[in-house]
């Protein structure tokens, strides 16, 4: 393939509020977002309005026009963390970038701000390389290349589908270990992008996203709910259920996966003493998730994310539904999303 | 696993000698070389005695030492980069680490010069992770640790076999490359040490290099010679081959390969012109051999890295040995290895 250009029209920031006060996050990244729209979807947990600064284009969504659109459906929850997934179903936009509401710019060694969305656009809009590992990382940053051995063949790559970033100061680690290692800060500043080899998984982490979301959209989905989900990233695991879904369909479709830049600034919040109980559940259930991901072969006639999902929704089911209540619920909820996809891009 | 402590007289650091004098190159690495044995094999192909400078503990091999050793062995050659192997043959020790005679330390970006032995070291002594990839990279290093989502029970990790180093200044970029992009250096100095998952192939480069001989030694096979051979790095594929072999094993083995640091300081030579028609038969055949290497699974009773390298030689010889006499003599040079590698610690 080769490098796409992407405009400014052909992208959405969507930010979930969690929290009632965005002004210094807004302000943080202001000369970033005021280039772009932007698609703010306010927890529907959250009592009051959520608080704006002017000057901004952008679309708010509330708890009412999510009940609007999704009213019907019982096994989809919008709140919390999974509020964001309101705006990915809504955008209209072939890009999307998502990023915490907890995280500001983080500087780069030489003290520079980073422009976090321009690097995800870079990512999303130069080849993936999922079929061979370059040992010099991205063949297409700057003054990089494929290395000796590397196949001509292999070489042009295919589409980007997910560039996962990442976080200085508080790293996304789980409970356990923030409650261990209560000092550990990420400092370290890995000036690296790289494909996620096919048929390998990764932890996802939805704290700073872009993505496709003409190629793989549906598979974004709000489908995994512990029992005791909290607020807080580490009480949460819709986006690493979410992640293995998506690198399956990415897999699947020969799409890639990228990970390191663009960084951003994550600040502290919560105990990790506190999300200990909460966290440990879902700290276990992935000695299920991920066996299962890594051993899911789609079908030929999968053909798009719609498909793809729904045939993985089905296999959730089957497979992992009667270990856990909490399998099946995503399994509904997967199918539901699908169905909630078609139904509003066919209005 | 737990971290392993390695001592020094563990280690064989072995140094192809492709030029006559090493006075520069062995000054260069004086502060880090001078605590370890070296192994320091010359060239069959050079007609002078190698110039050494004075005060390191060594090893010398020169045509004489492996005519006696493998002069009934008429597949393998071990000239030009070749000779290398004849190191890690006659190495007694656990650990090797590998540098070409061209490179030098290079700087971190604070400006200190890197030890690219005690890189490998902590590299090989600390596990790998290859069942499931850690978005911040090795979470062995120092502040670092696994993400979010990352499970339990893959964290123990397994033993690294290989560590592959990288370069900065000359990148080890193919002839063409060299020749369309005469200008581009390496500059970007990436902090940060992966494993390369399970069934993820890549372009191992024999520049830097350090492994566990004991583990993965036998592995490590002269066996693939271009008709055109030459004696710099982007004339030949023997280490590409080697790589490709040394992570079926370790995939098999269930044992890790860890890329990124150290990096090395490559200084110029050669000319890429001059090379492109000797390298352009070295970047056709990696159509026919990545395929093959990515496709290979060795049965379960191939319990040791002899035994898989042996497996590996009837399979080479079997589904490309029609296709280019090349192959063929790869084969050959696989199982003539083995039986050198037996035969030399049964002595």
């Amino acid at each position: 393939m080769s490098e796409a250009v992407i405009k400014n029209e052909e992208v959405d920031i969507v930010i979930g509020a969690l929290q009632p006060d965005l002004t210094s996050f807004m302000e943080a990244w202001r000369p970033v977002f005021s280039q772009f729209h932007l698609i703010i979807v306010q927890d529907p947990d959250l009592k009051d309005d959520v608080k704006i600064p002017e000057g901004f284009n952008l679309t708010l969504y509330k708890k009412s026009d999510i009940e609007k659109v999704a009213g019907s459906t019982s096994s989809i929850s919008f709140s919390g963390f999974s509020c964001r997934y309101f705006g990915y179903l809504m955008s209209k936009k072939k890009y999307i970038i998502s990023i915490d509401d907890d995280c500001v710019p983080a500087k780069d060694p030489n003290g520079y701000p980073i422009d976090a969305v321009a690097q995800h656009l870079t990512n999303l809009s130069t080849p993936a390389t999922p079929f061979f590992f370059n040992t010099l990382y991205d063949p297409f940053c700057d003054g990089s290349d494929f290395v000796r051995g590397y196949p001509f063949s292999l070489r042009t790559g295919v589409e980007c589908a997910l560039s996962c970033g990442l976080w200085l100061n508080l790293a996304d680690y789980d409970a356990p270990t923030q409650v261990l290692k209560p000092d550990q800060k990420n400092s370290r500043y890995v000036d690296a992008v790289l494909t996620v080899p096919a048929r390998t998984m990764l932890p996802v982490s939805g704290i700073n996203v872009g993505f496709n979301n003409e190629l793989i959209g549906p598979a974004l989905v709000p489908a995994f709910r512990l029992a005791k989900e909290g607020n807080l990233r580490w009480e949460t695991m819709e986006d690493i259920w979410t992640g293995m879904c998506v690198k399956v369909v990415s897999d699947h479709l020969r799409l890639g996966v990228k990970s390191g830049l663009p960084y951003v600034w994550r600040k502290e919040r919560g105990s990790a003493v506190a999300s200990l109980k909460k966290e440990w559940e879902g700290v276990r259930v992935m000695e299920d998730v991920v066996p299962f991901f890594q051993s899911i072969r789609l079908s030929e006639t999968a053909a798009t994310a719609e498909d793809c999902v729904s045939e993985i929704a089905v296999l959730v089911k089957g497979r992992l539904g009667a270990e856990n209540e909490m399998f099946g619920r995503a399994a509904d909820a997967m199918a539901e999303w699908i169905k909630l996809w078609k139904q509003v891009r066919s209005l």
